[in-house]
């Protein structure tokens, strides 16, 4: 059918449309979604859950001028729909078709770039000041889920927008998860205010009782001199109200015509107002909706069963996983730390295993590094297990109190590399040069799956800050054998051929064996060294590398800037090296969206790529 | 006279005194903290505000086992005093002597090193939950203050303390400061706290009144249905409530007595606390009361007139204000923000110049950096002067949020390098390696102070992201020529001699120039370039010295790794460079206390010991 959507090419045709028709809209736009999202893979659940407001935000206010900041942003795929690019779907996510994310340079729609959590506040915030600065007139809108808001900028911007009390409007999208169910303080504050429907109701009660008022009369005295505490009692969420923002709701995030009406009203309100809309994540798909987790990012999958196409093979985040069971069950003292991403990190079962010793702080990635600090000092074996790009997060907690305490802190970096379809704002490609450079820091990468365990093992003896990097997915070369021993700053000699080294650490070993079977058709025999120990390296090795004149090649799934062949270098040149030395990595730009092995390819981080490499320094 | 403080050696003496006698080693206190911070320098005014604090927690707790975590450190000194550390106070700040900031490896009482905001929640949780796990019995009590509390970090953490509900206690330091005068929702709120006298008397009022119960009928009902809307009514701070902590106070941070008695219930709640007591800084020394953030770090002051010894001279922080009032003068889109440090970065002419321009959104970097990408946005040209050291917590903000969209965000990095006195945690010398991984980031120094007007004028011209990194206090050589015109990526060859080229940034450049002068005696003729732009390099000017076979040493107020040495390196090994190399910077390790002076002998970075080096190279 698609009647309506098939009409609708600009906002402009939205606003257009009846409550009944946006129902009818929102219903196609389901199908749309589910049916595009289930060939390309992407975000479905957070996407379907939005529909309804989606639709409400675009009838209630005018896209040509307002301004839209989707938090996170994986959930602004029905905002694509209406802004002109629902045929790019087949193209989603793919090496230059359309982001799964806003973009300000794809469409004048989008209002600012979005990708990692809770910056939409602060951007709103930036643009309403400057509006207001400016004397121009429209209004700023940032749509934040109640799991973004348990991050610690989100908190940052509130406090300043209630002190300044800017016009704006904060639309919290509450739907009880982050991408697994959310937690925290806050979260347990916004399940009380869903609870709540009499609020309206006990409003009216108290307001005609105090002006009648049978009240006893020391209340009554007390409470007229303390304006702020009938506030409290009638307005269910002082926790916004107490920092100065107007709060309103909760409301159904899935009735149209309620949310036009309280949207509408938001805009004529001064100051700073938080809307609390109630969503379901997965709405209109019963398998998303019974397992939202699931179905928050998926892969290509099939409609009637939902079970994706491409079964998942191993991966180092369940590899991860089991090895730490395997530990924890010997030592007592280990325990496990995530950030709102118990699934994505393979921390699922240890967290059954071991409920006790599971910490899932929210997405709070500052506070999960800190906290793990202070259980360092106090005897246990903290593991923070996080994807690379949300360490960045953390930067300061890193450095400032686990590497300045040198405290026994084992990080465990997931989604380490190129991550493909997410693009730039998740490329893992980063953490080696922003963690290099801090004293005390080890960094260890296991070159296969089978490696996992032992590096772990080592990480948590080791006493002192510990960095494993590991990708996503699994190994491309099966039947590889874990290094024998696992030594601080020793490297794993390979294979031992002549003229050119090729030292790759993580999953690039893979890349570079590969790369070694290609050259010894061409009977050139290369020496592949495996660069266990990102920091410190093996200098002694590189030492006699460069004695012996070796010409040489450093492979590592990261940027070059500040990178291990950067690291290589500082001591080849020290030594005084006088051999060919070839860095591959990222170059000094930001990596788009793309499959990781077209990306590889593009980088020249493929076999082939490595070999053509290898053959030019002969 | 000092009767009661000599005989305090260790905890345990504190603790057997009554509470008259606290009173009297409070005065006692005071007098010795202003007396030595006067000859030593060092933070004064937060100390004097935490002395009864202080002394009640130890009266109340038991040091010989619980915890206590000072947030931000710089208020431990009393802490100190009543350590048995006392002796040590001559020797405050300075290299090799006794650290401002709470040690783990200077103390068994110091239980975690701070330096940083906002980290004593988590860090306490940390040990909180350890001593659950491992079966320990101990009090873990983390002391925070109000400016420290709008830190995005503080916020994650009592997110996550508020759900899980472990057992501490947080003493909330309220003196409606955070360095400057504190902002924010939050502080607003605290101060609506503070103006709540009736609220023990509101409680019994209502509590008496409800179960007598003239009450009207509906109100009862309702009240009786909800019982947090009562719970709101006679509480009133639901801020914390609402997450999930208990909240005790306000109480008079000044009264010993009653801290001690509230303290001492505080332990016997199941669950976390959350204490608000009502401090002022700077108690105790009139001129401190009356401006506590001139006397929150001082340099040596004449105790009498409350002078400093030495005026301070022009700064760098000074320059930059007085360029930005003058730049913004001119384009009316330059707006400042400030993360609580309207003095500290020499911003405060430019609010009293510009209120409506000026944009202090207290301890919170993240928001500051990602409000300015929201600004930019928008049409606004945002500066954010910051230190470089607290620049570290918004990594992610600059990388995912200005960097990625290539946004015209300029950050001023004021103590960029050496800072001295606070040590490792407020060091300024990783900056130039974090930011220059970053694609899009352009970094610039200025090499004197009447070179600052210009490069920010460029910087703000530039349309994309620009970092400036100066340091703290003014310069060493006077009368430097500013940079005739500058150019992106071009260096400025300030004195072309033979054989050894010095490339310099920032202040090195005037060490560089002043080790050309020791050089020159020599009859040694060196090269001296001065490197105003850190990313992009002079790229065709290095290739030319590679060519020619220069001798070349790097210097930089910055780590090596990864710092401008190490791309200076990337781009001669490409090169095929065959020359000498040596990069001056500092080492891969944390650099302690001691004066700035010092710290630059120590590391080699003086003129003498880049005089030295180059006599190395012949």
């Amino acid at each position: 059918m698609n009647n309506i959507l098939e009409s609708i090419k600009f906002p402009g045709d939205v606003k257009k449309l009846s409550t009944k028709e946006l129902e009818s809209l929102g219903e196609e736009i389901r199908e749309f979604l589910i049916e595009k999202v289930s060939k390309t893979g992407g975000h479905l659940a957070s996407n379907l859950g939005v529909v309804d407001l989606t639709l409400s935000l675009f009838k209630a206010f005018d896209m040509e001028k307002d301004k839209l900041i989707w938090d996170v942003g994986h959930q602004s795929y029905v905002h694509k729909i209406l802004t002109g690019r629902k045929d790019k779907f087949d193209v989603l996510r793919k090496k230059d078709g359309m982001s799964g994310f806003p973009k300000r340079n794809e469409s004048k729609y989008d209002s600012f770039d979005t990708g990692h959590s809770s910056t939409s506040i602060s951007a709103a915030l930036g643009m309403a000041r400057a509006r207001d600065l400016k004397g121009e007139d429209y209004k700023v809108v940032s749509i934040i889920g109640d799991g973004a808001l348990t991050g610690g900028m989100a908190f940052e911007a509130l406090n300043d927008v209630g002190f300044k009390k800017t016009d704006m409007i904060i639309i919290l999208n509450d739907n009880q998860m982050s991408i697994s169910k959310n937690v925290g303080g806050i979260s347990r504050h916004l399940g009380k205010l869903r609870m709540d429907p009499g609020y309206n109701k006990l409003k009216t009660d108290i307001n005609s009782t105090l002006s009648t008022s049978k009240i006893g009369k020391s209340v009554v005295n007390s409470l007229s001199k303390i304006k702020d505490s009938i506030k409290q009692l009638v307005v269910p969420s002082m926790l916004f109200e107490d920092m100065g923002i107007k709060y309103l709701g909760p409301i159904d995030g899935h009735d149209i015509k309620s949310m036009i009406e309280v949207f509408n009203n938001a805009k004529e309100i001064k100051g700073p107002v938080i809307i609390h809309t109630i969503t379901k994540k997965g709405k209109g798909y019963k398998k998303a909706e019974i397992s939202p987790a699931q179905y928050h990012a998926v892969s290509p999958f099939d409609l009637e069963s939902g079970e994706p196409y491409v079964s998942p093979k191993n991966s180092y985040s369940k590899a991860f996983g089991k090895a730490l069971i395997n530990i924890a069950k010997e030592d007592k003292d280990v325990v496990a730390i995530t950030a709102a991403m118990p699934d994505g990190t393979g921390l699922r079962s240890f967290a059954n295993e071991f409920p006790e010793r599971i910490f899932d702080v929210g997405i709070a990635e500052q506070h999960a590094v800190t906290l793990a600090a202070g259980m360092a000092c106090s005897g246990l074996k903290p593991i923070f297990a996080v994807y690379s790009t949300f360490l960045q997060r953390a930067y300061d907690q890193v450095l400032h109190d686990v590497c300045i305490q040198n405290l026994p802190v084992v990080l465990c970096l997931d989604r380490a590399g190129i991550v493909g379809e997410d693009g730039e704002t998740h490329q893992g490609i980063m953490d080696i040069s922003y963690l290099s450079m801090i004293p005390n820091m080890t960094i260890v990468a296991p070159k296969c799956l089978s490696e996992v365990e032992g590096v772990l093992r080592w990480a948590i003896k080791k006493g002192t800050p510990v960095a494993i990097r590991y990708p996503r997915g699994g190994d491309s070369i099966e039947g590889l054998n874990p290094c024998k021993e696992i030594e601080l700053g020793k490297w794993e000699v390979l294979s031992k051929g002549e003229k050119v080294a090729i030292i790759a650490t993580g999953k690039m070993v893979q890349h570079a064996l590969k790369a070694k079977a290609i050259l010894d058709k061409k009977d050139f025999n290369v020496t592949i060294i495996n660069a266990t120990f990102i920091k410190p390296l093996d200098e002694e090795l590189l030492k006699k590398l460069s004695n012996e004149n070796y010409n040489i090649i450093s492979v590592e799934d990261n940027m070059k800037k500040g990178g291990l062949g950067s690291s290589i270098m500082e001591v080849l040149i020290r030594e005084g090296y006088k051999g060919k030395f070839r860095n591959l990595g990222y170059k000094d730009e930001f990596v788009k969206q793309g499959s990781v092995d077209l990306l590889y390819k593009e980088n020249g981080l493929d076999p082939e790529g490595i070999a053509k490499e290898a053959l030019e320094l002969i």
